[in-house]
């Protein structure tokens, strides 16, 4: 999904002095609880017992385990630390969901989250025989859209005969705690995606899967064969941060900070003439459609040039149909607060020059 | 390879307390430098600038990049940081060369890292139209064996046409530095491997691959898909402990600590009758062959009956050939040095009471 072209565009315009960024999706930087992980860190690297720096068992740390399935259990999911396996992050949980179930087809919304589309385009080039397909959601926030998943789309999915439930931006619902997750009732069926890249720091790369228990130990011997185990460090260093009685006071001030930047790119936002755009209820971005025609490389290097990036819509895309009008997934989760209505405006010059004529198709 | 029954033995001989232990081909605990680790990790949690918390590009950090470049020109490869991605240590490093790869055919020596075998099956398994072949090879220091390639060997595998050299081992030759890389011979052919888990710390997941220029960009799409970086966190630890004017004697400690107990462990095998193993120039561990035969799995239900471990020799095996004599990879690198002589012991018994036909086939 992710062409070369794209790549190179989002790299030059992260390493460009001046360019607001909506691209990435990343958590904001001054969330990074610097000062509780340097405690952690300290504390983990340093205790001799029972080593976070030596080899592990692939489903990674028992206490860890231990507290994820603990916090499941608060949502209604009946899960033990059994049931749980470290990953480095849901991208490594996807991947591995993926790889067991080993699906043909898969049916997503669409758009959806452009590094899973990554995983699903590698595995169906490469798979080619088995017949069942699968059902990628993330219920709880959904990316790009920001959306929570409604009641009647809740029971259609769980007719489905493979789910998977990305869960990553959960804890970012901006009001109330996390929703009761599809896993709940239908463990059989679903493989359960959760990550601390979004409440502590993606650095840490540490996520974790639910696999059905029918198909948990094949799921540890591919983590195995791939890496061993997560990072037994930073497992460590989130045992620490869970366990403080900082974790959840400062999930509450996240909620708030993302919440008040959403709703300050809204409001730039709805200056603009001929879009459209979703009102997220949580996570890290909205996503904005235009009526303009073009490629997708041609208007991100022309917003580039007006000193502004965010990532275009095609890759969000299940296929790349290029029928679509312009779109976008702009994150307010990283850009400086009060650059948001600069990068706004930059966003309505590009618009505007295109629809001048001025983008190649 | 590794079967369910030998892995749920491991596991019990890890869990049983007064087992002593050959397995697992672990860094002693004793030598993982934590006080510097705690200091390194704290600094790298702390720092606020180019933050180790925030995602990465897959290749990951520019600093640790041309930090091992430079270690690699020592060598005699004419690197710079523009080829080297870290990995989540060498596990990851071969899985990625592996799949990048995407050959049918392996060769390898007749017994070899079980880990890369397991790679081998599941990529086999898959793979089935592609003619071409690689060489998996250990030139430095060799897993199980502890020997280094010879002039006539380095040249024959030179003439392969695609070579993964796993280096994992190369700083913990017994004496003199690492030595020349295949790859500094034949960069357009070789994925080299490297690691920081042998040196360091397992628990950091930190290595590196070099793979040829021509598929470096494939190698780094592929590591994006599978978990978007390496753990940002402990690469920005490793940057500090590289740094560091304690690195290099402490290599130096840590090769005369694995000498003494491979000599140790050496002088205890001598008095057992009717074994032949090797004499390790560098590594974690001693090969050990008898004149028994029997499967791997009663050999090591009775060993830990006698309360010993170790990793049996079909692991190693590229086939499961079952025509072999009893085998074993008996590793001195995390026993207690002074229960050497006594685990010895225990595997003699083992051995008499098998000899003496109590070991079901």
């Amino acid at each position: 999904m992710r062409t070369r072209t794209i790549d190179s565009l989002l790299r030059t315009a992260a390493a460009r002095e001046g360019v607001i960024s909506f691209a990435g999706g990343l958590p904001a930087n001054e969330t990074f609880p610097h000062k509780a992980l340097a405690q952690a860190s300290a504390e983990a690297a340093g205790d001799v017992g029972k080593s976070a720096l030596q080899y592990d068992w692939p489903e990674g740390r028992l206490k860890l385990r231990e507290l994820i399935a603990a916090k499941m259990r608060t949502r209604g999911a009946l899960v033990g630390p059994e049931d749980i396996i470290i990953t480095n992050g849901a991208q490594d949980s996807l991947a591995l969901a993926v790889e067991v179930i080993g699906a043909l087809q898969v049916q997503v919304g669409k758009v959806t989250y452009p590094g899973a589309l990554d995983i699903f385009e590698a595995s169906q080039c490469e798979a080619g025989t088995r017949p069942h397909s699968f059902t990628y959601v993330m219920p709880a926030v959904s990316n790009p859209l920001g959306s929570m998943m409604g009641a009647v789309e809740r029971a259609q999915v769980l007719q489905a005969d493979v789910i998977i439930e990305d869960d990553a931006y959960a804890d970012l619902l901006f009001s109330g705690p996390p929703p009761r997750p599809l896993l709940a009732d239908a463990p059989d069926k679903v493989f359960f995606v959760g990550t601390f890249s979004k409440t502590l720091a993606p650095g840490l790369r540490v996520g974790w899967l639910i696999a059905p228990k029918a198909v948990r130990a094949k799921v540890l011997a591919l983590k195995q064969k791939h890496d061993i185990q997560a990072c037994g460090l930073t497992q460590a260093v989130v045992e620490r941060l869970l366990t403080s009685p900082e974790f959840e006071p400062r999930l509450q001030k996240l909620r708030a900070h993302y919440r008040q930047r959403s709703e300050r790119l809204l409001t730039a936002l709805s200056h603009l003439p001929n879009v459209h755009f979703s009102v997220p209820l949580g996570g890290f971005s909205v996503w904005l459609e235009t009526e303009i025609e073009g490629s997708d490389a041609s208007w991100l290097y022309a917003a580039i040039e007006n000193g502004v990036a965010f990532d275009p819509g095609g890759l969000f895309r299940p296929t790349d149909d290029a029928q679509h009008p312009l779109s976008m997934r702009l994150s307010f989760s990283s850009v400086p607060m009060d650059q948001i209505e600069a990068g706004v405006a930059r966003l309505d010059k590009a618009l505007r020059s295109t629809r001048g004529g001025k983008l190649a198709a």
